[in-house]
């Protein structure tokens, strides 16, 4: 009798909480999707016909109702929207780098789909795919093809990243003139004004995020407008105003953020890479990383003339003691700017012309009979239509001399005098040079370029690019160049958007201007090297300074491929430590850098093969050295190790260490 | 009154002493000359008819009487002597080196030829000339031709050193077997064999003595046997017990003796090279110092062997890899042995033809179009009948392939089965080669050498030689190799009879056989490249243990012709540190090393140009350093320094310390 009475109470209670659910439905519509590891979460829907979404991690707010959507020209698309259906996937594969920090890289995320259409008027329909990633998040939005849609029109995209609350964050101004060349300054996202992204955030001690976009081809640069705690997108506007013209469909770039526990986890996140889309050249094999030396800083120091004149710098002779140096030191590419006409003077700029003092032909001839590469640079001063009109002929003959890397160039306000180069016309303009390059087998080295998003996946002939306050500022910077936390914070900002030409090692110190010189050690340098990473790097000193030093045997031997990355420790700004193993071979090769703080760091190598033994050549700051007043003094040791030895490293004021580890012979 | 009383006592007094020297005269004929600063003083003259010497320095007994003259397969001239004539003169010059360890060098010495003749028989004459330096003393026969003498056949020269009293001496025994690969060992004089020249004498706490010759041309090497403590001469035979062949006249080697009053100061004499002629080349532009690697030590270690099979050393694809380093690395010279048919197993050594697996003109092409010199091997097994004959279209071929170097080699007891190597037989064979190598413009490295006096000063193609206990003993030496103190030995002894291919600059330490290794640090091994002064040094390791090593740039910059020398400390057979300026820049390169005893050593760096900073960069033992426990501990730092710094050393046991000086820039 009782029994009975139980059941038929459970029947009514369950028959009762199915129709009240049926009634709630519409109102509240919400989809929720975690991480693999269930740390993430998020939170999909609409609020009275507004998408909108939240983010939780360890269930702490992170992003609170986050409205998403665009503005037409000729309407909006961020309202009166219901949910049509939702799609979930689900991945986890692994895939192979061309070249990188990482040999394989692991892409396992949770997909949802939600699939929204206008309830009224043109019913135009929106799609908003979320990836959800055990150490972030990726969104797009994608306007499908529609009839009442027939071009796409953006004035602007309304994507929030609602934080919880204020918190502190390293950020460049987002100066349309400046090519990205800012010191990230640090300070309360309430107080910035418009910022680029990477965007990196000490959100709570034990959360860090970087909000970024990945797989930028065919759009505007995405930059950030905080109203208090809330971040609202603002895109790169062409000179009309407009902001992104698409066709009769449009899928945007991803937005991502990175959201993991540790600030030296932000640079293991390959999030941005996972959202590319995968290799687009069939054979990779001509596509080299490698070390350059050039004719450059030189010239930045004012001692060489791009132009011709008594310190020309890149004369057949001068460039051909630079491809003697690049022989015998292994490097494999030789930079000389300045061979070819239209420099500065207003002179319309030449590709295919040189000086009289520079006999290309022969500087190539001679370069290739010692196994090294004359880089090619294609200086526009922001005229992008010219390079796009000569790039064809130009790489067809650089590849007919078997130059295999060109360095293209951007100074200049405006691209043809208009347009930003960081807006939709700017984007355009640097895939289509890097498409044409592949069709030749031409690696580009891009500066003035837009902030990088990881198309090097799609096109790994896109080797680096600049888009970095760099060396160059230590030559000719009237504020000082570079302050000594300059590359400590780099790692945890720019560099997460990928490849930097920041042009490390400089192992002269004279000043350059008065109080201008790299603030650094020479030690240091060599930790740049190995942190601040590019696959095509450069040893930026004239070879003059390299000459007898011991401190070159590191650079020398240091890859710019690497198998694996770990990041020992780190805080944004003050210290950095990177270990990367070798592509090919057992090597390790290990930075430490800091900034004008001297600092004793204690680094476990238990990264290392458990079974092998390995000599640790310790090249790091002598007990004397310090940046400012003996930036020289460096100690170079070797002492044997393995995965249970702890490495101290003594780093003076902004100094640094800079360790190979190779396997060990018995004694 | 009393005034000329005195007067005339004076006058008597005079008139008595001057008959008496009168009489005496003849009786005691001696005649006296010093050097230019009067500090050595030689008296030479007749006792009995017998021609003797004496040498006096700092008015100190060195040699008491000794006597000089010739056993001759028809008579004695050594006795029975009147002086005819006494001929005196003085130079004072200056004369400039091709290649060595100082670019200058001054020749300042007073010179005095008695002109004997026997009194009775055959009334034969004989003329002695002495020279005297102000660092020691050469002299050397020569017999007149003359009527009574129609050829010239030497069965003895008895030539002595009567030393005052016994010393502590270092030699190798006058073993005529083995190419002078001795220990020196340091023993009484009066308690040795015969032994090897030089002979290194620690006479008293401030006198130090080097017996030697120069210039030995047309003669026998010079030996010499203790009896108590007189040494006399003892040439080295021919099979038939003939020390010498002279034709109508002869002239002898010049039997020299440095006296100085360091131990260091013994290096710094140049007396053996001012008493060989000068060059005989008139174009020397095509000679040309420098440093090789080779396919040497892997054979020496059995990983690889000289004949085919599966190790052979020097394979085509094996070459070339060392080519590519070399050329990297700045190595002017590649050496690889047993390229040629014929090695060891009795089979007839070939110079022309090459082993299948060895393409001698792709090879050397390789070469030449990286700037690298392939340097050929003549090992003859002591076959130099078989050298002589094929010289000629050897060289001529090599010449033709653009090589100019050639390695030559005797290994074997006995010349053509029969003579020694080191008889006047084998120095006439072995000047024919220098000779003739002259004429195809090749240089000569002689392995299994005579114990050079000097001629690279008449012949400055004859660059380097061994006649010394190389590197080769540490791989397989069954008494364990080298002992530490060995390369603190070689300067004071070996080292002052010219350049010497020891083959430094090993970098890996592992046992070859059981307890054979080099017992050095590796700060040891460069500073050995410095101290061990060879025109053609070696880098004797395989290129696999110098990747990746800093200390590497120490021998990439470290040059082997110099413009000055100096040896601020040292003690024979304990420790030595020498300074070298490099010929051809302002650069300065030090090397100091140890024996078994750790030390700390401070060395004034008072010759550095009083108007110039300088930038040391010091290759130095870690602080964990051991030559037994920790070989490769190596420190390397830079600090400025200038005319008024002291470096302060600290050398481990069996360590050392190699430092680059060069001129500093700002900062």
């Amino acid at each position: 009798m009782t029994k009975f009475y139980i059941s038929t109470m459970k029947q009514r209670l369950l028959a009762t909480l199915v129709i009240a659910a049926f009634y709630l439905l519409p109102l509240m519509a919400q989809e929720h999707i975690s991480s693999p590891n269930g740390k993430i979460q998020l939170s999909v829907g609409l609020k009275s016909g507004r998408p909108y979404y939240e983010l939780k991690y360890h269930d702490r707010n992170i992003f609170n109702t986050s409205f998403l959507g665009y503005k037409l020209s000729d309407g909006n698309l961020d309202s009166d929207f219901k949910i049509i259906s939702c799609t979930r996937t689900t991945k986890d594969e692994t895939w192979q780098q061309v070249w990188g920090e990482e040999e394989f890289v692991k892409n396992h995320y949770n997909e949802l789909t939600i699939h929204l259409q206008q309830k009224k008027g043109l019913k135009r329909k929106l799609d908003i795919v979320f990836r959800i990633f055990d150490d972030g998040i990726g969104f797009r939005y994608i306007i499908p093809e529609q009839k009442t849609l027939n071009t796409i029109i953006i004035n602007e995209e309304e994507t929030q990243f609602a934080l919880a609350h204020d918190a502190e964050a390293w950020s460049i101004p987002s100066n349309h003139t400046e090519y990205f060349e800012g010191i990230y300054r640090k300070s309360l996202i309430s107080t910035k004004d418009t910022v680029c992204t990477p965007l990196t955030i000490e959100y709570e001690p034990d959360i860090y995020l970087s909000i970024h976009e990945a797989a930028l081809n065919d759009y505007a640069s995405l930059n950030l407008t905080p109203r208090g705690n809330t971040l609202t997108s603002a895109l790169t506007p062409w000179s009309n105003g407009i902001k992104v013209y698409g066709n009769k469909n449009l899928m945007s770039p991803w937005r991502t953020v990175i959201v993991v526990q540790k600030a030296t986890d932000l640079l293991l996140s390959r999030i941005m890479l996972n959202l590319n889309d995968p290799c687009k050249i069939e054979d990779t094999s001509w596509i080299k990383p490698g070390k350059y030396i050039g004719i450059w800083w030189s010239i930045h120091k004012k001692k060489n003339t791009w132009e011709m004149g008594p310190n020309h710098g890149a004369t057949t002779a001068n460039v051909k003691r630079y491809i003697d140096f690049a022989a015998r030191h292994g490097f494999s590419g030789i930079l000389a700017e300045g061979w070819n006409p239209g420099w500065g003077n207003g002179e319309k700029i030449t590709y295919q012309k040189s000086y009289p003092d520079f006999n290309i032909e022969e500087v190539n001839q001679y370069a290739r009979s010692k196994g090294v590469r004359f880089i090619g640079h294609m200086e526009s001063w922001g005229n992008s239509k010219l390079i796009e009109t000569e790039m064809d002929s130009v790489f067809r003959w650089f590849h007919s001399m078997d130059m295999n890397t060109v360095k293209t160039g951007y100074v200049g306000h405006k691209f043809d005098g208009k347009e930003l180069s960081k807006s939709q016309y700017g984007i355009r303009h640097y895939r289509k040079v890097i498409e044409t390059a592949a069709r030749y087998h031409i690696m580009i080295n891009n500066h003035e370029p837009a902030m990088p998003t990881g198309i090097q996946r799609t096109w790994p002939n896109l080797m680096t690019q600049e888009g970095v306050r760099g060396q160059e500022y230590n030559a000719w910077d009237k504020k000082g160049g570079n302050p000594p936390e300059h590359t400590a914070t780099l790692p945890y900002t720019r560099g997460l958007a990928g490849p930097t030409d920041f042009t490390p090692a400089i192992f002269n110190f004279s000043e350059v201007i008065k109080g201008t010189r790299p603030h650094s050690t020479l030690a240091k340098q060599l930790a740049e090297f190995v942190i601040i990473y590019s696959p095509l790097q450069m040893a930026a000193d004239e070879i003059e300074n390299y000459e007898g030093q011991p401190a070159l045997t590191f650079i020398e031997n240091c890859p710019t491929t690497w198998s694996q990355m770990v990041v020992p420790n780190g805080k944004i700004g003050q210290y950095i430590t990177i270990a990367r193993k070798e592509r090919n071979g057992d090597s390790w090769f290990l930075g430490s850098l800091t900034d004008n703080k001297a600092r004793e760091l204690d680094v476990r190598l238990d990264f290392l093969d458990a079974d092998k033994k390995y000599t640790a050549i310790i090249y790091e700051d002598g007990p004397e050295a310090d940046f400012e007043t003996n930036p020289m003094a460096m100690s170079i040791r070797q002492i044997k190790v393995d995965c249970n030895s702890t490495l101290h490293l003594k780093l003076a004021r902004s100094g640094g260490a800079a360790v190979q580890l190779k396997v060990a012979s018995k004694l």
